[in-house]
């Protein structure tokens, strides 16, 4: 079965963002004041071919183990969008 | 108020993603057979000073047309996580 999932990788909160922290400045000067902590991260979508939902959400998360994410200074979140069948037991 | 907003940034379907098929040949060669249609994207959190959760979107897409996203190539998405009030009418 085909599942779409969707990955969101953040800079752990600890870890200074200098992309973000331009962006913050670049907003401000072209007028937008309210703007706080702005912070840029990676967002993956994919399709993944596995027996159920379960499956392919762990599949996902060793892929950002093994590439996908730094796991030194990012975390990830995992989504499975579409999760048509339980696992078998 | 403050409202935490993330922002989706994606390639337009029809935009090819040379990024996301270069990972897709990697993460394959790694066994992950069963991954298709990796696509990358940005995935920006914010926090926005407004009046109602409203308006903070309406900034945030503002923003997004101005500097975060590429609208030739690009599309957005908002998402206001902690909306804590109504506009008032």
């Amino acid at each position: 079965m085909l599942f779409h999932v969707q990955v969101e990788i953040t800079l752990k909160p600890t870890v200074m963002d200098a992309q973000g922290s331009t962006i913050e400045r670049a907003l401000q000067k072209m007028g937008h004041d309210g703007v706080r902590k702005v912070r840029i991260g990676k967002f993956i979508t994919l399709e993944i071919e596995a027996q159920c939902a379960d499956r392919a959400r762990a599949a996902a998360e060793e892929m950002c183990r093994e590439l996908l994410a730094n796991p030194i200074i990012e975390q990830f979140a995992v989504q499975v969008v579409e999760a048509e069948k339980e696992c078998p037991a």
